[in-house]
């Protein structure tokens, strides 16, 4: 967003090339994707000087409007002990769906809701799908994935306890998580399967681990949600958050106004955000 | 779709009305629900005679694009019951989603995947948002309803159980349920809760319910989504499915290809759908 309006751009040395301008057949990043046109967009930025510096624009999510936003619950391997349920490893990942409008983008603020006290942060890296398709194997993977970004996937704890069966309600507060800060494309990425992830609230350590320790690796996840759905361009895959979420401190520490949460990943950088209070409307 | 084109329309008594004709402005009936012109096209459509027949198209559901399809798990009282694990009625309803390509239209092949033979039907009502709105009082429910329309909420109920909190899967595989005949405009209903729904296989009825027995009142649905959620134009609320799953039965009796599922209430309609065996590809 630059002056209220949305672009799409790619981010430069010097700052961000507006490529709604410079590309203007399409009108967001899904639609590239969707053309098979992210080495075009990205050939396009290369050539061109910064339209605006990072400091002038508000970050929307890298895929604001993507079709599905898939999530992963207990996925990193501590984090099945961490629930001290007895229960053995599982056989297949937990699977949710986030809407769209839960997410904000990098350096906006998370709103904590007048409805609950226990808002928690979960730092995960995601994929964002490049090329569609259905029965992926495992071999292919990697080459539907556009790219990677983080993301800070808020949980709103007693509300994830409503269901009977699933925790939509507690995952789906408005503005609870975010996504960001951008995609990194997957051909500045090196293998999938050791990627250090670490979250912090306020400068302190909360969550680090590594994707060596996924129970089920992203290639997996690929294949297995391909069985039954059919995986598009812009589509959002949350892989799972590593042990160390408030909820499992003794006593619980929740996310308050003015926390500052990042999730980091040397290959993709820092998602920051700031905790609010929301004001209902 | 008519002719592999896509429009939206209205059914009038002589056949369908083409609104994509006649309101350009609008591509689809979810943009016609974000600008507030559910009556303007109703109007409009009144005042033309029928474009297609029936038998001439292929029906998609109703809103074939949707942002969101919010499901309810076991809202219909004796369901709870059914479910024989000692439970107490819960007190909040249980919420998943649905991706637009889980759903077919009237008509179409539901498919049975080859990864399972549990597909089973799940006959529903379903709420079609018009007003947008977060933090809806009961009151003002009914006021942001579009209309009504139908759902086969089909479920593959072995992979129902593969996540330890969610249902996702089960619920998500491309082309296992549907949607339709067509929205019922909400002036065209009289009150949400004594509606009769019925859901047969094959000319047996294997459901058959009212909407006075919800747990959960489609009002008081939509004020708990909104909640959390911000509604939206077009999304879609499935409110629930009777007792009588083939999963209840003794032995179950899943859905086989060749079968017929109608889905039926007076104020709506029936939606039908022929379960075929999926082709892998």
């Amino acid at each position: 967003m630059h002056n209220n309006r949305e672009h799409y751009g790619a981010l430069i040395e010097t700052g961000i090339v507006n490529l709604t301008e410079h590309l203007p057949e399409y009108d967001s990043l899904r639609a590239v994707l969707a053309a098979g046109s992210l080495n075009r967009a990205g050939d396009v930025a290369l050539g061109e000087s910064a339209s605006f510096d990072l400091s002038e624009v508000t970050l929307l999510p890298p895929v604001p409007n993507p079709q599905k936003i898939i999530c992963v619950g207990v996925n990193y391997i501590d984090r099945n002990d961490e629930y001290k349920d007895g229960s053995a490893a599982p056989e297949y990942p937990s699977i949710f769906m986030r809407t769209r409008e839960s997410l904000v983008g990098h350096d906006r603020a998370i709103l904590k809701p007048a409805e609950s006290d226990q808002l928690d942060y979960e730092g995960e890296i995601a994929i964002i799908i490049g090329k569609p398709g259905r029965r992926i194997p495992v071999t292919e993977a990697r080459a539907h994935v556009a790219g990677l970004t983080l993301m800070n996937e808020g949980s709103v704890r007693d509300w994830l306890r409503h269901s009977k069966f699933n925790v939509t309600q507690g995952k789906n507060f408005e503005a609870s998580g975010s996504a960001g800060p951008w995609m990194v494309s997957v051909d500045e990425i090196g293998s999938f399967d050791d990627l250090e992830l670490t979250t912090t609230v306020n400068g302190d350590v909360r969550q680090h681990d590594s994707t060596a320790n996924l129970a089920f690796p992203f290639e997996y996840l690929i294949s297995y949600l391909s069985t039954f759905m059919r995986l598009k361009p812009g589509d959002v895959i949350s892989t799972g958050t590593p042990a160390g979420a408030g909820a499992r401190f003794d006593p619980p520490t929740y996310l308050k106004a003015g926390d500052v949460v990042e999730v980091s990943c040397e290959a993709i950088g820092t998602l920051r955000n700031t905790v609010e209070d929301e004001r209902s409307d």
